[in-house]
């Protein structure tokens, strides 16, 4: 049996099974952490998983924020100093990396909170997580309203890249993965293991 | 050993490696494909890596294009008629999925091209695809320009949702994303399965 939903029966269902279905429409997400930095000194982290690709030259990342939402502190931070990172979350962090979701006063940084490390790089203005094996330094480029929810599109320049050369075939250009112990996220609560089915060659008619 | 890269040294890499890494970046990416038609009655279907969520009430969902590129008949008939279907990869699927992405003349249906079967439901002015098991239909709510790349973030609402009910868990709202066989792509040419590793609670302080 199948089922169909209008949009009239979507906005009638139960509100946390509705939010949870919606947040699952689009597929698979990435998961990542984002630190940040407050001119006060103040450090912040917190998970997204709205962390997309937006284009390759200029390297450029982008990700969805709510104004006035958990995230609050991340955007405001990012106003403030134009720098944040961007960090892969992994199977061995990911509890650590779902609690900084919660809602923790200003004054409390996450990374003390979940016991993730701040690490400070090249006079990068912002915490990389140590415990993350994939870590981007951002500058902030462009912030884009979408207008019809009041959300935020935030995209940044790749500014500084780290990882474990293990991970990474220089040849191709790409990053496995699997051996960096990247996972996938669905919905807001779902923390997914990969295996590599296959890679494709680039597509000819 | 590990390595640090600065954003000029990306930019220094050989072009396809610097393509395939930056666009390995964000991590996990969704996979869907977007059906549309246009006036004309001419079917498109292409493989889209960018697909999210945006907000869920109104349920809205996003997705990259690029003005210039293979996916342009996909936008000019989203433009043209407002209206496009996202559907959901699965691992019996990929490879005509990622077949999708070759540069396919206009008059050239890609579902006929790469053997998937379009399917018309309920008067909806795009064509579904019949061998994806999470369907939506969506109608076009605001293009967003990304100056900084000339890039455009295309935002729907959900106006119909099909599936099969084996998939969805009613009580929680969500979706059995491995029942499904639904995937996650890598840069632009990994496909890989997932393993739930587990679901967390709302997170609290």
């Amino acid at each position: 049996m199948s089922t169909h939903f209008t949009n009239r029966q979507i906005a009638g269902l139960e509100k946390r099974a509705r939010t949870a279905l919606v947040n699952s429409l689009s597929g698979f997400k990435s998961l990542n952490l984002i630190g940040t930095l407050n001119t006060s000194g103040q450090t912040n982290l917190a998970i997204f998983n709205s962390v997309m690709h937006i284009g390759a030259d200029p390297a450029l990342i982008g990700f969805i924020s709510r104004p006035d939402s958990v995230d609050r502190h991340t955007l405001e931070n990012i106003k403030e100093t134009g720098f944040y990172t961007v960090n892969h979350v992994h199977a061995e962090m990911f509890e650590q990396a779902h609690q900084t979701s919660a809602r923790y006063a200003r004054e409390q940084s996450e990374f003390d909170a979940v016991g993730l490390t701040a690490e400070y790089k090249n006079d990068f203005q912002a915490p990389f997580v140590q415990e993350s094996r994939i870590q981007i330094g951002l500058t902030l480029r462009e912030i884009i309203p979408v207008k019809i929810n009041n959300t935020l599109l935030v995209v940044g320049e790749i500014t500084d890249l780290y990882f474990p050369d293990e991970i990474w075939d220089a040849d191709q250009g790409i990053f496995d993965f699997e051996k960096a112990g990247t996972i996938a996220g669905s919905s807001l609560d779902g923390y997914h293991a990969t295996q590599l089915i296959r890679r494709l060659k680039y597509a000819k008619p």
